[in-house]
């Protein structure tokens, strides 16, 4: 069945509409420095793991040392994708694939390097589309803390915009 | 080239090691209350959103009121894991997909089933494994908020334990 083409509101007056997106567009954000309290702040309330929260309990374990959650880096890599990626209808994740090849640590500067990988038209409703989102969170000596892909919600440009 | 086997340190003295899992093992979270101001804290930091926070700022938008993060109930659900799946060295995520079929709204009581899909051995370090873990977030009315199926490593009991 096909539903009612419905766009929802805008969320940024001058954020981007799927007629304004293309394969291989690139988007870089700000850099953002993560700091030992903010790693132990995030995991204390999400993931209180001795790794996590203190530098002397985290020997000998795996991580060897007091490393940030995983889903501290990929929340910080949303912040920077909202800003770095400016969508009208907001950055609206729908399923993703996460990796992590190494751990972002006290001091770490990072950034999001993304690019458009694919835009799949969706077949029922013909004003929608997913993005197919490749990005990379990396630090400022280019190590990658965080990988992902995640295909996210788009519209077309709604004919009264 | 095979690694040394070096186990790394248990974070919990009762916790699980492989020699302990098996596939088709379920794990069931404590409940976990998600507050408007919770949803609004965390999307202030790392997803700020109109949707996540505000209801007013909300209406006409995709979720059309407030909703929680996809992240912040990613990180949820890390906590209730962290309590509910006692890993002797901890949970070490590697990679994982995960999808949002809804999202967590003000009130909703959440809590986590968690069952072990597969074991992998590793080919190189046969004191290693993966864990292929999947999971839902159900909230009070069994409505799954997220899912996932997450690798994670796992070693075997050290012989001195």
């Amino acid at each position: 069945m096909t539903e009612p083409v419905t766009t929802p509101r805008a969320i940024r007056p001058d954020g981007l509409w799927l007629d304004d997106l293309a394969v291989g567009q690139r988007f870089v954000s700000e850099p953002y420095e993560v700091t030992k309290e903010a790693i132990v702040a995030f995991a204390s309330d999400f993931d209180p793991q001795p790794y996590h929260l203190d530098s002397v309990a985290a020997a000998g374990t795996f991580f060897d040392g007091l490393v940030a959650s995983g889903w501290h880096t990929a929340a910080i890599t949303m912040r920077l994708l909202v800003q770095a990626f400016p969508v009208a209808t907001g950055l609206i994740g729908a399923d993703g694939h996460l990796t992590w090849p190494s751990a972002v640590i006290a001091g770490d500067i990072v950034h999001v390097e993304a690019v458009i990988e694919k835009l799949v038209p969706s077949r029922s409703r013909p004003d929608r589309a997913s993005i197919m989102l490749f990005y990379q969170t990396k630090n400022q000596h280019d190590e990658v803390r965080h990988q992902s892909t995640l295909r996210m919600l788009a519209w077309r440009r709604p004919p009264d915009d």
